[in-house]
């Protein structure tokens, strides 16, 4: 078992959490990542307040376990559904894509937990400051949303800025990224590439097809220009984005236009030509459809094998 | 003592390798590494042979360490330096922004223990099959010339690729980046951002003043749009820089026009309004002046510490 204090925090057996990727993360995936140990987390994109609250709904009937909703605080339903989930009283919560600060105080009195996903030390302190439980520190190799900070380099700045626990995401694809994250100071994870190819995750085959024949450099990040770049896998549609957003004739607004929707007919019409496939730079490293509590056992197993035997390093 | 098969084979006490920092990385800061135990490096950048020459020569006053040179492949001065050090017989040698292959023959015949940066693990595939003896897998995060992958990504991906050694570098500032990176697979780490304010290095003092004062989120890479990014602290040169970038109506000779001289202007004249001041994201995990055989110590014991206390997490 690893030793974690975010598992004592939040009730769950394993420090994992499962990354809350918009029309993907639904409450089957999240209640398989709940009852296999971990925190599985419902994605609200933008997604409408029914569509979450049905989700809410349907995971407590999925499992017992601790669960969370992440809240994409760029979404125009955020304020309904930031006070929906108080007033569900969902365990935990994520936040990304803003400044979680205006309601902080609503969470906290019903009682949620609440855990931002940040970008770099600042935004850490801001948070740690509003009363966040602690921190996802995400690096820029992500999939979907991602900032400049890597992993590598955010995590040990995020830990030294920060007295709440600091979850590692980004680039964490097995054991060896999880075992990495806790020693650069992080008590936890987050996966998102990993758990998008679960058995349990329903997801267009497609997709799932597509993250498995990935290497290593088939990701990009585009919408640098909009100053929220997006990180998928390479396709036509990605190309065609990277062209017009290099156009100076395209409009940003026009730019905006383009991208929606892509990811819905990436995850939902599995459309090769027109769909957004998020995946992080992890997605080289996965190589098979398993169960999520396949993917939670080999990732923590290899973790606890790589740190209990750390010591053969140092002679 | 940190066992790693790197330092058996090049017959060095600490799996350190001192980036090979253009017009910052000579002889006094090389040789000061190499009696620390690590690996120093000497840089040719853009220098004419005779200008490296004069610091292989100057190295060996002294050092009796083993020691190596970085060949930027891009630079016009490519063909002649790769013709040089096979001549000196220099120990080891990394290469960069390039494909080493055509030289790896000469190199070999002079018994030159090659040791190539790569970006993604076809590259490294390619460098093995050309004799490589390992490689350095280095992420965006970075300073200096970037690929697209970061460490945390890369360096797992790179070692299941390859069968020679890796090493990680890309966001290790501390021994909390050098243990993360044996649990990613590596075997040793190259560090350039903390060497930068060695007391050993002769970087103008206004530079290594920037480096100690950066926060994380104080570098950027501009230069995507010539095909090659570079990282470094934001200043008045690299936000005009990507402005101009970012204008169509400048062509791509004159923004590579616009970058030359800059890290001259940095690392010599401490230029704060013309210079570029080449950098990694771990600048603002760096806050103090330190020797050489300081900042490896202290390094290396963080390493140390971390790696045999590591099975504490497991219970």
């Amino acid at each position: 078992m690893i030793v974690s204090e975010i598992c004592d925090r939040l009730g769950i057996r394993y420090p994992v959490f499962q990354g809350g990727m918009a029309w993907i993360a639904d409450a089957d995936l999240a209640a398989a990542v709940s009852n296999a140990g971990g925190l599985g987390i419902i994605a609200s994109g933008n997604a409408p307040v029914e569509v979450v609250l049905g989700q809410i709904r349907r995971v407590r009937t999925l499992t017992d376990q601790p669960f969370g909703v992440n809240i994409m605080l760029m979404s125009p339903f955020a304020p309904a559904i930031a006070a929906m989930v108080a007033e569900e009283k969902v365990p935990v919560l994520t936040t990304g894509a803003g400044n979680p600060a205006p309601y902080m105080k609503t969470w906290q009195e019903a009682g949620i937990t609440v855990i931002p996903v940040v970008p770099s030390s600042g935004i850490a302190k801001l948070v740690e400051r509003c009363g966040a439980a602690a921190v996802i520190a995400e690096g820029g190799e992500s999939g979907g949303h991602v900032g400049d900070l890597t992993t590598m380099a955010l995590v040990p700045q995020v830990r030294d800025a920060v007295s709440i626990p600091v979850l590692a995401a980004g680039g964490i694809g097995d054991g060896r990224g999880m075992a990495a994250a806790f020693m650069l100071g992080a008590c936890g994870v987050q996966m998102g590439t990993r758990f998008l190819v679960a058995k349990e995750c329903n997801v267009h085959p497609t997709y799932k097809a597509k993250i498995l024949a990935a290497k290593d450099i088939d990701t990009m990040a585009t919408g640098r220009r909009l100053g929220h770049p997006v990180r998928s896998l390479k396709t036509d549609f990605t190309r065609m984005f990277a062209q017009k957003e290099s156009d100076h004739t395209v409009t940003n607004e026009a730019l905006e236009a383009l991208g929606g929707g892509a990811l819905r007919l990436a995850a939902v019409e599995g459309d090769e030509h027109d769909g957004c496939f998020m995946a992080g730079q992890v997605a080289g490293l996965v190589h098979a459809e398993q169960t999520v509590a396949e993917i939670i056992d080999e990732v923590v197993g290899q973790a606890e094998a790589l740190l209990s035997g750390a010591s053969r390093w140092v002679a």
